[in-house]
């Protein structure tokens, strides 16, 4: 990209995504096909202003509360998540250590793989899971059903941040509850999952953090109430009319 | 991407422009950032319900009586334009020789400019210019300040797609007419270009060179009347109001 942008640049935030995205390409964390997948993440930020709204913030109080009471809840990886958002993630996991971390990629190579779990080891977060014996989950042909017995294939809440809708579905089929953070709320994943964050994810990953530390000791009643009572229609329906706002 | 998609597919096309965009890439024609660009532009379009709409039918009817009656009009490719529609353009060309074809770069190299040039030549259009001696546009530091004397330079009218919003700005300070292919209308593009087609690049191109078509023979009042009542802003209007009722 080559792209020297001063802090005062408008656009100075979304340029240094891309710059990461890139590094993650020539990495080989992520491929060509999620940088486009970015670019029109890109686009619905752009009609949502750049910031966290308040139906974000309501999916991410929910979110923590389902990740307090959950019994196993795992975090997974895709190469867009690695390349983007290594650092938060690497933040996440250590100031909520029951949270698993494990990778799951559609264009699949063991080569891959390994690398993606490297890099984020090298952020600092122990023990990725991935590599380790597997199981399918059904209703899902590409590679992205291969469930770790110790992660996603044992878990009860998976988080499944920038991913497709088929992969969405069949968790929820499967029982599980699933939270995503997707720009887009009309997307399958966005209308599938138990709970949606319309937000960028370099943003609401930092966000859920503060939410989790602030939830640390909280009542078990509160936290189940509070997750009982989200209303993720809602959260979509508000971020609708906020994209139709952004367009003007 | 390997994605072997059938005809059937809802998202054929959309992932059809995608292997271009990636062969592209494979070629030295486009770049990565170009990748990301493009998603922005697929979100839009997304948005606009992936077709051709009556205020971009609008826009090419002027556009083609803005062609018809210059002097000599010129089309701007980047690497995008190049890999994305290289077809399409061949048959505009084809079909309204007065056009010239010139290559513009952000990243520019000069191998990077013949490589795209005889892309473009092999897709059988003649004469293709940026090689030859340039000319400095005013107001721009990037390399796309650059203008073939034969080109650009000289040209009273230039089609720019996919065009940042910069470079539109300083050519229509320059005093020539810009018409531009667009997916937000509320870019800085859309909103100075002297008439925007908000659409996607493969479905507008064949849809003017259908226009200029049959504008051949058509008295030069008439046209002349047509290019002077375009209401640009009430395209934009109009593209934007559609993009909010596609975010459902």
């Amino acid at each position: 990209m080559n792209e020297h942008i001063p802090k005062s640049h408008p656009r100075h935030r979304s340029l240094l995504l891309r710059e990461r995205l890139v590094h993650g390409l020539e990495a080989g964390l992520t491929s060509r096909a999620g940088l486009i997948a970015h670019g029109r993440g890109e686009a619905f930020d752009y009609l949502l202003g750049e910031r966290t709204h308040d139906f974000a913030r309501e999916a991410i109080a929910a979110a923590s509360a389902l990740l307090w009471t959950a019994r196993h809840p795992v975090f997974s990886v895709n190469g867009n998540v690695a390349a983007l958002a290594g650092e938060e993630l690497a933040g996440l996991a250590k100031a909520f250590p029951k949270l698993k971390v494990e990778v799951n990629l559609f264009h699949w190579s063991e080569d891959r793989l390994t690398r993606i779990v490297d890099h984020l080891e090298g952020q600092g977060i122990a023990d990725v899971l991935g590599l380790g014996e597997t199981e399918d989950l059904p209703g899902l042909e590409s590679a992205r059903r291969r469930m770790d017995r110790r992660g996603i294939a044992s878990a009860d809440v998976v988080f499944v941040p920038l991913e497709d809708g088929d992969r969405c579905e069949a968790l929820v089929a499967s029982g599980r509850k699933v939270i995503t953070i997707d720009l887009n709320p009309s997307s399958r994943t966005a209308q599938r999952a138990s709970i949606t964050i319309v937000d960028e994810l370099t943003r609401a990953l930092p966000a859920l953090q503060a939410q989790l530390v602030s939830d640390r000791g909280r009542g078990e009643e509160e936290l189940v109430w509070r997750r009982t009572i989200h209303d993720n229609a809602d959260v979509l329906r508000r971020a609708i009319e906020r994209i139709r706002q952004g367009a003007v």
